[in-house]
């Protein structure tokens, strides 16, 4: 597989309180599995400086593109941009075309744009700006890492904005079934068939309903003929 | 802050692909937090190898107590009681512990005890079980790492039983409050705040409902007066 590979850094104590259900993870998952981007890691981490800042690095030096989301308000506990200009050794200021973005917005809605919303100005000297149709304040690129708010429908509205401008490779062909029994039942003969198709990804995800066991198989390769071929195999072990 | 650390691992491809939205972290990190127990980070990797056992070591090395799911049932796609067994340097084999378990309950079920079932008694040969009422195949803690299901009802029931098991801190006193205003317009008292009390932990979680903006203050420290005190002065700052 030679699709491009992403990593996501969610960052914010209220998904690790269990405050905040995070949405964000799933969101984006689902849009790279679409772009043809393998989504391989995701890490959560508080609002805490050194913990943003080592993982910001790991995961830009392992993957090809990193997406963060979180922590990039007006309030004092909002660090992550300047996080990430310490991570790659970058200046940081108050942006003149962050702010005049900004200054527009307030003058048009009769609102002061104040010192705590400069804050939302603050972006690395190197970096690019990601455009927020939501709600304005902008999020940024640096390097390889894309910066983006922490609220889903402004999050949302940055990756619609990032996404066109990366590369992504063929979305994988694949094809899921649905067998309505234990995977212990099915293991041996799902065995067999990885084996024979050593090519695909076939993976078995459990789940249980109204107190009866299932699984949902789901194949995954290039070649959508081989794809086509294990589907059917595996429709023969286990007719519907 | 003196409570005890944790991290989680969530091990799943379906995850990372985006067919599946992971409920297990949220849980988690709920139980933790009413058990005193600090959640601290949380890497979600697919089902491979190297990833497996690199989070695994990373995270049992930086934090008291790990907590991982999915990857340990019977199909050739679960390798995480391997996983773990390789990252600690213990053998792993089919356990007569696990095994008796397992084929009580396929006696009793009159269903058999296969060669994919006897999978689900690999248990790494120093680790002791973990009591899985709703599905019998247990999961097991080896060092500091409770490895458990991906299956949301399995996990569930598998943290109800170790949880008891593990001490925890004082859950950190709490207060939040509801500020019906852009985070622009709270920051700078807000920061004041801050400041006036160093020893409290205060986040603001910003939302949107309906076009509106608004932010949820969360107040934490180990002094319920003082957490009491900062709860005032912010609701004389910003009125209902």
């Amino acid at each position: 597989m030679t699709n491009p590979t992403a990593a996501m850094l969610v960052i914010g104590d209220e998904i690790l309180s269990g405050r905040t259900r995070d949405a964000n993870m799933h969101h984006l998952a689902g849009q790279l599995t679409e772009h043809g981007i393998d989504l391989r890691e995701v890490r959560v981490v508080s609002d805490d400086r050194d913990a943003i800042i080592n993982a910001v690095r790991a995961l830009s030096e392992a993957y090809d593109t990193v997406f963060t989301s979180g922590g990039i308000g007006p309030t004092h506990d909002d660090i992550t941009a300047d996080c990430i200009a310490a991570a790659f050794g970058d200046g940081i200021g108050v942006r003149a075309d962050a702010a005049a973005l900004l200054q527009a917005h307030y003058d048009r809605n009769g609102q002061e744009f104040n010192e705590a919303r400069q804050r939302m100005a603050r972006i690395p000297d190197s970096a690019t700006l990601i455009d927020n149709p939501v709600s304005v304040a902008p999020g940024f690129t640096l390097k390889n890492v894309h910066v983006m708010a922490g609220v889903p429908s402004v999050f949302q509205a940055m990756v619609a904005s990032v996404l066109p401008t990366l590369t992504g490779g063929a979305p994988l062909p694949s094809e899921s079934y649905r067998i309505n029994r234990g995977e212990g039942d099915i293991a041996g003969p799902l065995g067999d068939l990885a084996k024979a198709y050593p090519d695909l990804s076939i993976g078995s995800y459990p789940f249980q309903k109204d107190g009866k066991y299932g699984a949902n198989i789901v194949i995954r390769g290039q070649d959508g003929a081989m794809v086509a071929a294990a589907l059917s195999a595996l429709k023969d072990a286990f007719p519907e």
